[in-house]
């Protein structure tokens, strides 16, 4: 039997990950989010710093460029398809191993065939995000929506590079929340029902 | 205070607009629907079956050739955008009598600024919608595949062209829900939850 698996990806600032920990915590299964970072970092030999940053979000300008650019290749792979194929495999195999909540890297797409998933989106609107950021992880040089648009920008592109679906297209998704309209403990409750 | 009013946007086929009907019901709130075309078509002196047919849907070729090749002019504009106006009043009127739920043409959008809406959408996947419109409609010349397709494009192009907005768009919703996995008892459980 293929094990039930939920599967959050999220805007940035919506509180997606959030929603993802209180979820695995009400139905008492493991959420992976940065340990998924750690257990790609191990298997890939690249710095947790340089996944954290390359495993969900496209790199500023052309990926070819990048590609082209960097003189490393590693199974016959650019550093980032060779970091999708290591990251592929570390979601894949933690699917196999158990009920779980698997937060943003494209785990909707990767587990499309293997596992039985909940598929989540949580997004929010541009004030609400932007008031999230702020109080989460400070004020910096670029203005909260600047930093809202880049990211979203760079997940969107990463996501139709790996998958060729649209990130955020409802379609993608078995149930799509506002968590600024419901609130993030109404978000986990949905989803823990449906379950 | 502003009306509360659901607005159920749905792909064709999705069980959407049943949905909406049941929500009604459950609500004890009245459901807009066919009805809407009717005070369309009362208003604006069309007839119903040209309403049904335009006031969703794109028609085929662009509507700028369609706009000029039309002859008769509504108050200076072209009938699918005389008709988008009668239906934008219509719908708002609507919102001003009481709460009700609101199946399609675009009310999520109209209604942005002057109702309090809970925003739905209801997918499925493509199998699961052939299924129920040759249950519904019966069978065509055409493939259901294919009616699928032009359903979903001609809506897709109208809702951008008078909202700017994608059509099913996650973040265009408060909630979006896939009707083939939850099934319609479930998603009407859910909507009439959250309202």
């Amino acid at each position: 039997m293929k094990n039930r698996i939920v599967t959050i990806s999220r805007q940035f600032g919506s509180g997606g990950r959030t929603i993802g920990r209180m979820v695995a915590e009400k139905l008492g299964i493991p959420c992976y989010d940065h340990e998924l970072i750690e257990k790609i970092a191990e298997e890939s030999g690249f710095a947790k710093e340089y996944v954290q940053d390359k495993s969900e979000d496209a790199t500023y300008g052309s990926r070819f460029i990048n590609a082209f650019l960097s003189s490393r290749v590693y199974d016959g792979l650019s550093p980032q398809d060779y970091l999708w194929s290591v990251q592929s495999k570390v979601i894949l195999d933690l699917a196999q191993k158990g009920p779980c909540v698997i937060v943003g890297r494209c785990a909707d797409y990767i587990l499309r065939n293997t596992a039985d998933c909940l598929r989540v989106f949580i997004h929010a609107d541009f004030e609400k995000r932007a008031e999230r950021i702020v109080k989460l992880y400070g004020e910096t040089d670029d203005s909260p929506e600047k930093r809202l648009r880049e990211k979203d920008k760079r997940r969107s592109v990463y996501y139709h590079f790996y998958t060729e679906m649209e990130w955020g297209d409802a379609c993608n998704y078995d149930i799509a929340l506002d968590s600024g309209v419901f609130g993030i403990e109404k978000c986990v409750e949905l989803i823990a029902g449906l379950y």
